[in-house]
């Protein structure tokens, strides 16, 4: 059955990407000089080591891992993307004729553009009657397979919003960034009594990368419940602040 | 030989307790009723949950299980503690005649204080030269075990910034707050290019959490490789934003 799935790579402390460029800035080698890309780098390189992530993007090399063998079966789950136009913009140019998708891709955006058929198997739909309407889109488009969040970190965020999300796979890598953009920020919307659950299903630990799968649950009230102790333990929480 | 360690629970968007509450607040059933009691009772319920913790609490009940040997492990490893000085403050009281350490605990402070002797082997030394002096004083105090950090999250901060701690292990419960006091945060004073480098060296995941043990690296420079193929990979890298 077709799942709604998302994945990302993060540093410990939860960054996807350095602190953000000056906006507007659209230049290439500005943006390897500034702030986001040490971030970037560091977070996403146990992906760009593996053999299967190389593969996908036309380079040699790589390492035949459990790293890679993940990013193998995540590639070959996902039917259909759909993606943020932030992303989109970045990467028609770089991503050339052939983009690596290799599937239909509907990029959420307010700019109605014809389809753009690439090589390869990828084409790009552009969706500008919201994320729903292209999450339809892209499940029927996946052929019973799951549809893949491409990114970026705001899509992933309004997908979880939205409530939209099925499953969500973080690749931890072992570094504290101190700043930069995190996955999750008070723009899930959540109240101070309110959480997104999400049950572990699978944990595979490597040197590289600790990847952590969740099934989501949903939106949820935080309840204080009383330790099993009467009022005592409300001395004990507060002592853990 | 005697390791420095710290471990804390944390939500998946990496909050060890709602949003804080009001500066100065120390009354207790206004602390429930605040921002920061939900998110703190949801991270933590699965040490509560479990027998190890609540037998420490003097507490009846809770669950055998491999979360609970997990903490059984931690507390048995700790021959020592340091202690922020706001813990200590908001502990006191509440942690009465019998506080649940059982060894010696070094409380980093501004303020001189003779030494405090509790029953079941807890000791409070009010350490005013400083977190290496403390540190120096929990090992000494420690008998070969380990030096655990107690908490809170400003120490532990303190620490990693400080470059004192050899090995972290994060208790993730899986649920974003969306908001709240996180371990990680721009007081670590890291610059866009630098990070601190972890080894995960022990996974465990049960339902209710993914323990994740890390040895300290320390820092470093973050570097932006070339990826294996020239320039092509920065337009690759830029689409990720």
């Amino acid at each position: 059955m077709t799942k709604v799935t998302a994945q990302m790579s993060v540093s410990l402390d939860g960054c996807y990407t350095g602190p953000r460029d000056t906006p507007g800035s659209t230049d290439m080698s500005g943006w390897m000089r500034g702030p986001e890309a040490p971030g970037f780098f560091r977070v996403t390189r146990w992906a760009v080591d593996a053999a299967a992530w190389r593969e996908r993007q036309g380079i040699a090399g790589g390492e035949q891992s459990v790293d890679s063998e993940l990013i193998e079966e995540t590639f070959a789950a996902a039917g259909a993307y759909v993606m943020g136009r932030r992303m989109f913009d970045a990467g028609e140019v770089p991503w050339g004729e052939e983009p690596p998708f290799h599937v239909p891709v509907f990029v959420v955006t307010h700019r109605p553009r014809p389809v753009l058929e690439r090589r390869g198997g990828t084409s790009f739909t552009f969706v500008t009657d919201g994320l729903e309407r292209a999450v339809e889109l892209a499940r029927d488009a996946a052929g019973g397979l799951d549809v893949a969040v491409a990114g970026g970190g705001e899509l992933l965020r309004q997908m979880l919003r939205a409530g939209l999300l099925d499953q969500l796979e973080l690749h931890i890598a072992p570094v504290l960034l101190g700043d930069g953009q995190r996955l999750f920020d008070p723009g899930l919307g959540l109240g101070a009594d309110d959480g997104i659950e999400l049950v572990p299903t699978r944990v595979v630990g490597t040197p590289a990368v600790t990847h952590i799968r969740y099934s989501v649950t949903g939106r949820s009230k935080l309840v204080l419940d009383d330790r099993g102790a009467g009022g005592d333990l409300v001395g004990l929480a507060q002592t853990k602040r």
